[in-house]
């Protein structure tokens, strides 16, 4: 069988250690005799299992001992209504950063709760950068921001919070890189990329932050009902969580955040540097803000897009095709990507320049 | 290894060939070079077993062209407060049946967004029988009901509506028994009972019933737009929906419905008979409202109960401790719980029996 490269968006690749432990536990789970499938969730080995992965994600992001770590369901999508339900009342305000799609469906959630303030938009250039920003009103309840724009590539590598609670969608580039998550009040995080298989989502929460929650919420929207419980309310994706703990040990074989920062840096610079030199491709994203996660790029015309996107697929490199929105390529190079992968992609580059410089020779001739 | 019955509440036992056919789609999912945990859900083959999923639901239960099929997240415990939210106006009433545990979380839910009434509950007897129940008032607007309560080990035969909306949380025992969908105009149901993993939640709803909805509510949290993306408004829990769709092939294999609901019957009668005949062990349930998946049960006295448990623990029978607020014991008997199981466990029963018989006539002696 050809081997694939998969660069997709999410879900996406997991190091294929996790997977062959996974698939051997939902036959026999640690020779229990039962598959990880069919375990209780309140079974002493899965409390056990829940209980290592919020270790891992308190000792891999060094998660301070008064915030809290929880697994809840529903993805980013439906933290964009959880934040406002909680922690915005009517009457008071909210400040969000417009950088892309998914802040904008942020955005519009907020504003069923309370009142919105967008106080930077890269909208003018199609977010193809992340704008300046600043805040001196003590009033406003949080500011909101998304660290990684899947769709657009670009990234936030600064987090000025001006005194104002700091409410971060890191779905698509936690775990890709050292974060202080002081500078946070809460965070969360779509598993499917970094973390682990589609069906969990992470929230990193201070505790003084939940606390000061007022308004009654229902207990699944309610932050604190998972924290009173251990994220254990009702029955959690139980083979998620369970993938996650295993990814997590794996990045810690990794060197932790750190040693797959530095890797992640090495592969997107690398993919960075062949779409800066190859005449036939163009980055999207400002310089200054290009993802190390999602690289998006062009090709100089439409025939050409078609033509590499044909070339990469018969060389097994799988999910390279942008967003409808933005159109073009995007290659996700998440934390399971091996460079291997990001080399196979850089030499397809090169090779479709050299057979079309081929073609125009011989055409000339 | 010895051999694990697992008679666990759910998450449950799965059949032992949907369990290798997952593990296999964890390594490599249909020859297709990817595992089933880093596929992309907008990829054909994905689409592709979202939509095959859909039309198993619809076939095994005979469900009409007016209604939709909905995969979402978060467990009942997250319906509790999507019903609600979505057909409870501020100043209109909806009608609650008290069946239980999770009844009553579904009431203290539905107190948020307006008035509830308890038309009837059996809470007086600690849960062990269906109330009877009716109403004339058509100006509710929705009456709810649990059809089986898994903790109480109680289960509704009938749903009469009085033409009002019935809405059901079918969470532990859909698919293992016929029903008319059309007697509902909503069904939920965790899926971590006979559809599939933990992480999924399906919806079963008349059209017209959603497009009643006059609220305005968060894009997640919205049934018209799970109906209106396929489920696919953001990203599904992939591997549970995957699982679910081996899952009900199974089912189907097993002549559907119809045929797993002789086998239930069958599972259930021979239990219940043992239970009856054994001096040892009492029924907590009202003979004509024995839940045929979750079956209570009590021993003479605390030392009995104490000693059987553990003689079962060792014959590998797992699972079969009641919940905490009911005590005794309680053995779920889902659709992929073999008959021979149960045929342990009665024999164990009798076996106990015997014992306790030797050791009486050892002491009279």
């Amino acid at each position: 069988m050809q081997q694939k490269h998969n660069f997709g968006a999410g879900p996406c690749i997991l190091a294929p250690s996790v997977m062959q432990q996974a698939a051997n536990a939902v036959i026999n789970w640690n020779d229990s005799g039962l598959s990880i499938l069919e375990v209780s969730h309140r079974s002493a080995a899965f409390e056990n299992v829940i209980r290592k992965t919020q270790l891992l994600v308190r000792e891999l992001l060094n998660v301070p001992n008064d915030y809290s770590v929880l697994f809840l369901q529903g993805g980013a999508s439906t933290q964009f209504a959880m934040v406002p339900m909680n922690f915005l009342q009517k009457k008071s305000r909210a400040a969000y950063l417009d950088t892309g799609y998914f802040a904008q469906k942020a955005i519009k959630e907020a504003r069923l709760f309370g009142e919105v303030e967008i106080i930077a938009s890269s909208k003018d250039k199609n977010y193809a950068y992340i704008p300046d920003y600043s805040s001196n009103d003590q009033r406003v309840a949080y500011l909101h921001c998304t660290s990684n724009n899947t769709i657009e590539g670009t990234e936030m590598f600064e987090f000025p919070g001006f005194g104002i609670p700091l409410v971060c969608d890191m779905s698509s580039d936690i775990f890709s890189r050292r974060i202080n998550v002081r500078d946070f009040d809460l965070i969360y995080a779509g598993a499917q990329k970094n973390m682990g298989p589609a069906g969990m989502t992470l929230v990193i929460a201070k505790n003084k932050f939940l606390d000061s929650v007022k308004a009654e919420v229902p207990a699944m929207m309610d932050y604190r009902v998972f924290r009173d419980n251990d994220s254990m309310y009702n029955t959690p994706p139980v083979f998620s969580i369970y993938v996650a703990m295993l990814n997590l040990l794996w990045l810690k074989d990794q060197g932790g955040v750190e040693g797959i920062e530095k890797m992640n840096i090495k592969k997107a610079n690398m993919l960075y540097q062949e779409i800066d030199r190859n005449p036939l491709f163009k980055g999207t994203a400002n310089v200054a803000h290009r993802s190390r996660m999602n690289v998006t790029f062009k090709a100089i015309d439409e025939a050409t897009e078609k033509a590499f996107l044909q070339f990469a697929e018969e060389l097994g490199l799988v999910g390279i095709k942008g967003y409808r929105t933005v159109g073009g390529f995007r290659a996700s190079l998440y934390n399971a990507l091996p460079i291997a992968s990001v080399e196979v992609l850089v030499n397809a580059m090169k090779q479709f320049e050299n057979s079309r410089k081929l073609e125009q020779t011989l055409q000339l001739a």
